[in-house]
């Protein structure tokens, strides 16, 4: 029989991390190198020593806790304990305590994975002192990585659709890419009275133009895809002048590595097609890029047979935000598993996720590491 | 036989108040109440004393010239000789200058009409310390007005109306009339990764679908009017959050004073359909409100006539900038009349009209004159 996690050990090992850096309204400030993010990391492995591991922090301050006596490959289940400024409980945290319990339950009961699963908690996963992802960087540079031969990672989904769907469970099939281009229009500015709209070069329609039809246009590249215009502004910015520039910033999220090329090709035929017809000069210039992770397909398929042996309702997806995983893919199998967040909220005090489908998430983690480990459950 | 002006003088006129707060670029600082402002009023009234009018500073700083003996009704010609923060030298100040060669032009031929022209500089039209229209205000509530019948004003079009349509000379039959609104979409900020379209309240998303149409809208209430989006911005304003406020403020400005009210309604109605669409909360706050003014008709008439008379190239049209007229138009018939401002740049050190047409404009005010003051162009 597969050991049973204990929902009430991994609930109250989550309420005490999130003292360690509580705030009043209920969310938590462990930014990555604070004294409260050490404070957290130091009980994290005095937690991990608790449950029979043998557990420190390397010198970026990652925990990392494996067995004493190692029969095998190492699996490591694991995720960040660092947060965003306010941030909220579960961000990170509860992928690292369900990690824990599940080592401690493997040993409680004797099962001989126990001794093939490893835990750890990677340092500034939120980029606070950098570009995010420094522990989960070092780590695979470093020469523990060369013990171990997977990963998994459990994380609040930080986003609205299993809830939306009525699901509990999600097997994360990849990491979307992420490309941001930034626009500008230049057309000139004039006298918002006296210029008559088919003699005004104006930036400023020619941007919501273009901003008004994004969504359409990267649907029709990719289903699957989304983007975002978060930023814009109008110059010289006065109510009664025609604006004479215009600049926003468009980002590009897709799974797919070649909806993102194909989207920024959309976007800038668009772009050329308003420019000239509200003859206004165009420049694009790319920002940012990162590409798409592709998980491995048979983690994946160990997540998902769990997710199917716990008899609760689950979906496939990608993940739209970037999680250590990533990272550890780029070297080994990985994969990842999501629990519904509530109302889609992340990155607040008010994160939230049912206690129950906190517990479900720690049962499907244990079963997907014996799956992914070769281990029959018995 | 009609007087004609002298171009030469009415240039020499321009360069040398152009002189005073004169700027390295070619424009002209004289703000409203400065040094160079006052010292400008103070030359101007001189020449008006070397050309036999009587001339001085009032207590806000108008400059007043007006006939030794009078006899009869006054008919006011005149602008403002302030200008903006690097203005060019015609805004204003060649209204006045142009008013004063015609006075002259009467006087040295012996016109009868020369006893019932005066001559005005009006405080702060730009509206540097104030809201504008500071002396044409004041002047209108004081003892001179009573002695004044009419009014015209000669003025560069600050448009690129003219020029485009290749004519020389326009009769202002109205002043258009300004509303402005500000309009927020309240959405919720949102993980631009995790959330899907369908799940968003983009409120971003929304104010971009409502300007983009903004042209359309109002050239379906009245195709006289124009409008204008000059400012926008998202809130929190960064590339990987959907925007959960966006504010813009929208300016109409028409002649018709129906338009006005209808493209409120119409701008209302679009936003209401799209903040439903996009699940937001709307609030349109009014801001700014200025009625549109008519001219006199028989003034109009009397600068349309002029404007035949000259046998040049002419259209009638409306301002689609304030001037003093709007002020004086209140209290006695007025009018207005525009030479080309070349490309329709204004407010800038490349203000620039061509000098035929500035003495054009000067002979054809001269023209008008005679004929609003009913004495035949003998």
């Amino acid at each position: 029989m597969t050991p049973r996690i204990s929902p009430e050990r991994l609930l109250a090992d989550i309420a005490a991390l999130a003292r360690i850096g509580g705030r009043a309204d209920g969310g938590v400030d462990r930014l990555a190198g604070s004294r409260a993010d050490l404070e957290g990391r130091r009980w994290l492995a005095e937690r991990m020593g608790a449950a029979g591991l043998e557990a420190n922090l390397d010198e970026v301050n990652n925990v990392f806790g494996h067995p004493p006596a190692v029969t095998g490959g190492l699996l490591l289940l694991g995720s960040h304990t660092d947060t965003v400024p306010a941030g909220g409980r579960l961000d990170g945290a509860y992928g690292v305590l369900a990690a824990l319990e599940v080592a401690r339950t493997l040993r409680e009961s004797g099962h001989p994975a126990a001794d093939r699963v490893a835990v750890a908690s990677f340092h500034d996963e939120e980029g606070v002192s950098g570009k995010g992802f420094e522990g989960s960087l070092a780590f695979c540079a470093g020469p523990r990585m060369a013990g171990v031969i997977g990963y998994l990672e459990l994380h609040i989904e930080q986003g609205p659709r299993l809830e939306a769907e009525g699901l509990e469970l999600g097997a994360v099939e990849g990491i979307v890419g992420i490309e941001r281009h930034r626009l500008e229009f230049r057309g000139e500015p004039n006298h918002a009275g006296t210029t008559p709209f088919e003699m005004r070069r104006d930036a400023g329609r020619a941007s919501v133009r273009l901003l008004a039809g994004l969504r359409e246009l990267v649907q029709l590249v990719d289903p699957e895809m989304v983007a975002n215009a978060g930023e814009i502004a109008f110059h010289p910015g006065a109510p009664n002048v025609v604006p004479g520039l215009a600049t926003t910033q468009v980002e590009f999220r897709a799974l797919r590595p070649d909806s993102l090329a194909r989207a920024a090709e959309a976007l800038r035929f668009a772009a050329e097609r308003i420019a000239g017809e509200e003859r206004c000069e165009l420049a694009i210039q790319p920002l940012t890029s990162w590409p798409a992770v592709a998980l491995d397909p048979d983690f994946v398929a160990a997540v998902e047979v769990a997710c199917v042996a716990s008899g609760r309702p689950w979906r496939r997806l990608a993940s739209g935000a970037g999680h250590d995983a990533e990272i550890l893919a780029r070297h080994v199998p990985a994969a990842m598993l999501f629990v519904p967040s509530r109302r889609g909220v992340s990155h607040s005090p008010l994160e939230d996720t049912d206690p129950e489908h906190l517990a479900l998430g720690c049962q499907t983690l244990l079963e997907a590491a014996l799956l992914a480990l070769g281990e029959e459950s018995s």
